[in-house]
């Protein structure tokens, strides 16, 4: 768990967004909540909308003002939409969580969210050292709280997961089954290719194309040691009906 | 506008949750939204909760069944939260993303989300080349379905935006040649399928799964329309010569 990253919610007007961001926060591994001044807090449409993450709202810790709430805190974010004339310095989600994640663990950083309409006061922007920022679409920027909680803590995991942890890019095999070896394979694309010269398919010229064609959608395809074999019984059946 | 790319949402209970995915695509500037068998649509609580975005569901196709909706995609990616015993490759929303960006921008791509509860079903999930995962806390992993939206889009955004910094990480198909769409491809898996009822191979017992993973084979091998072509050119010769 990412337990020294604190999600704060500033001045929340809505209940059920604390719910549904205690659990975009959770589903990304984040565990503290800090509320400064909320509207109406405990709430049963909090927890309601909290699902299984209302042990983040039970422990969420409770503040009269954001001062307090960053108090223990030694990098202070703050989430905004829209570009401020105060002079700070900016980063986008990812570019931030890069950064949480190259310090050490137990760095207290909190990521600060400003009340639904009016966002974070200049006050409260005062208190942190960097804007972050969600790339959107430059025609609509409507992003709710809780999609905006929901995208910077999935940043923050994601920089925190090693490479051996993330999902191989090529997992493209089937599951719990060895890829053919290179053998194996040429034996069935040769029969594939025997039986291609069997129905006459193709002409002369466009032969040697053709076959380089077959060879290659079957490696792109991957195939394991049992479709090969499943491929290339189908072909002797078809070679059998063929006589 | 990444116009390209549609977002597909399968038997959507909650009205609700069409409008906040609505919204969640169209901040991360996708347009193309796709409702099959919605429950209930159209939808004043959609368009409430679309906010902004009630264009998208304007201009929402509403088709009965995935395949329709994924007739004239030619990648299609299944979002899925939980591991499936289906034999396909996986890959996390990330690297979905970039290979999206890879690709000319003139391919179509759909990314298909299941009903809130159960997800997609396996007939869904057969439809799909690739399963796509959020990573996410391995001891709460509930993500709602607008959740998932918008962190899949942000991905396919972000990876949008920085796709002339980087090369491309798949150039897996036949260069030049456009990947053939999904209703081409069906057409030609069943001129394969019945190639396989005429030869008699496999007991009745294997038909199902044999024929489920004659399908995924070709889905891994990403076709393009002139291999489709040509497949089924060697079906059509092979058909003939068996009388």
């Amino acid at each position: 768990m990412l337990s020294n990253v604190k999600v704060v919610l500033c001045r929340t007007s809505h209940p059920g967004n604390i719910g549904a961001a205690a659990r975009a926060a959770k589903t990304m591994s984040l565990q503290s909540l800090c509320l400064v001044n909320p509207w109406e807090f405990p709430s049963a449409e909090a927890t309601r909308r909290a699902s299984g993450a209302a042990d983040l709202l039970d422990n969420a810790q409770v503040c009269d003002d954001l001062s307090t709430a960053v108090a223990d805190c030694q990098l202070v974010f703050a989430a905004s939409a829209r570009s401020r004339t105060i002079k700070m310095p900016e980063m986008d989600a990812r570019s931030a969580a890069e950064k949480i994640a190259s310090l050490p663990a137990s760095t207290k950083v909190a990521v600060v969210f400003g009340q639904e309409r009016s966002g974070l006061s200049n006050d409260e922007i005062e208190l942190c050292h960097t804007m972050v920022k969600i790339p959107a679409n430059p025609e609509y920027t409507s992003l709710n709280m809780a999609s905006a909680v929901q995208l910077i803590c999935y940043e923050i995991q994601m920089a925190h997961l090693s490479t051996h942890e993330r999902l191989p890019v090529h997992a493209e095999t089937a599951k719990g089954e060895e890829l053919a070896n290179q053998k194996h394979f040429d034996s069935f694309i040769g029969s594939w290719l025997d039986l291609i010269e069997k129905i006459d398919f193709g002409d002369e010229k466009q032969s040697f194309s053709l076959k380089s064609r077959i060879r290659r959608v079957f490696m792109r395809a991957e195939l394991t040691t049992y479709e090969v074999d499943l491929l290339r019984g189908m072909i002797s059946a078809i070679g059998h009906k063929l006589g």
